[in-house]
């Protein structure tokens, strides 16, 4: 799967590679355009696969949508159990995490707005399945964290479906916000300003979290 | 202006009037739909105005969203300076600011995604004016209020292009990820929401940058 982005698209020869090559045209259209509604004949012409397919593999636009998110972002969300279960403080669990999204965000800069945008735009049970494989899952990410790092001390109480949100907020305005970059800070390539984007954001977070002062 | 959003709108009596009925009208469907890119014909249907009338006050929808944005934003920019000027604490005038943007989105939902849309749709002219009348003013505020938190012994070195970034996407989360709401928490009001998003937002970004502690 992964391997696909680095060589040029050919001719499927088999059917899982015309699946696949769909959920890259996908991906990639979205990337380029920095925009989610991709009409799913251009998905099928970048592919060179015939449109009659994506209705085979993925049923409608959300179940691509659905199919597109789960190959982006279903192996790191599963891997949050095995972070959460590790035998790492909560804070270096939490800053392995911040420098995962924010790796998966620089990837796939139109994830953020897949997911936002699923809940305005896809049926009400595709919306569940949203939430059911990916905004619940981090969210229970945080909330067990959260409180394992308040019991040990390392943080103070935090809540965490609104952590979830500032917390999401924050690691991915870089990659939504790319055409402001350009006014900001004219010299810095985005490989240099992801770097110090994600330090920035994991010693925010960290010491926002912290038990160890008081704001204000 | 701000009174336009209390009455009911009725057809305009004087010029002044259909062009801001056009404006109200923008943001309401903006508002509404969750959606920056309403037909222009939409806006003059709903402002009971001819569309030719769009333009003649706005030349384009560029020059509609340029004209939208001053609107929403332009008095809390321009207020800025005097925030600034003022003779409160770094960390006041940062609260104080805060608490204010995540006001600015409660009541104009749509007015992040406007402002970041505008580096992808609008031409190099138009952007150039969304950098100098919103973006730029902000970063330069923080600019100014971090340097002077750092050399008060309040804050610790903080990047302001950084900051802007991580702070506004923070603020923003909430309000753009509406429909996610009632999948994490299905049982609190949005205006509940918004004074505990306030407060948990402030709270982490102050003890985030503050010089009393360090991070990890």
């Amino acid at each position: 799967m992964r391997d696909l982005s680095e060589r040029p698209l050919t001719l499927p020869q088999r059917k899982q590679d015309a699946r696949e090559a769909l959920l890259q045209a996908g991906s990639e259209l979205m990337s380029e355009r920095d925009e989610i509604d991709i009409p799913l004949s251009d998905i099928a012409a970048r592919a060179s696969v015939n449109s009659a397919l994506v209705k085979y593999y993925f049923g409608n636009k959300d179940g691509f949508l659905l199919a597109l998110l789960d190959r982006d972002v279903g192996t790191a969300i599963r891997d949050l159990n095995l972070l959460q279960a590790g035998p790492e403080s909560a804070t270096r669990k939490l800053t392995t995490h911040l420098s995962g999204i924010i790796r998966v965000y620089q990837r796939y800069p139109y994830i953020n707005r897949l997911i936002r945008g699923a809940f305005n735009r896809v049926d009400a049970e595709a919306q569940k399945e949203v939430a059911r494989r990916v905004v619940l899952p981090i969210r229970n990410f945080y909330r067990t964290i959260l409180e394992e790092g308040h019991r040990n001390g390392e943080f103070r109480k935090i809540d965490p479906n609104l952590f979830y949100l500032t917390t999401i907020g924050a690691c991915d305005q870089l990659f939504s916000s790319r055409g402001v970059l350009p006014h900001l800070q004219p010299d810095v390539s985005i490989d240099e300003l992801r770097r110090e984007y994600t330090d920035h954001v994991v010693a925010l977070i960290l010491q926002g979290i912290s038990a160890t002062t008081s704001a204000d």
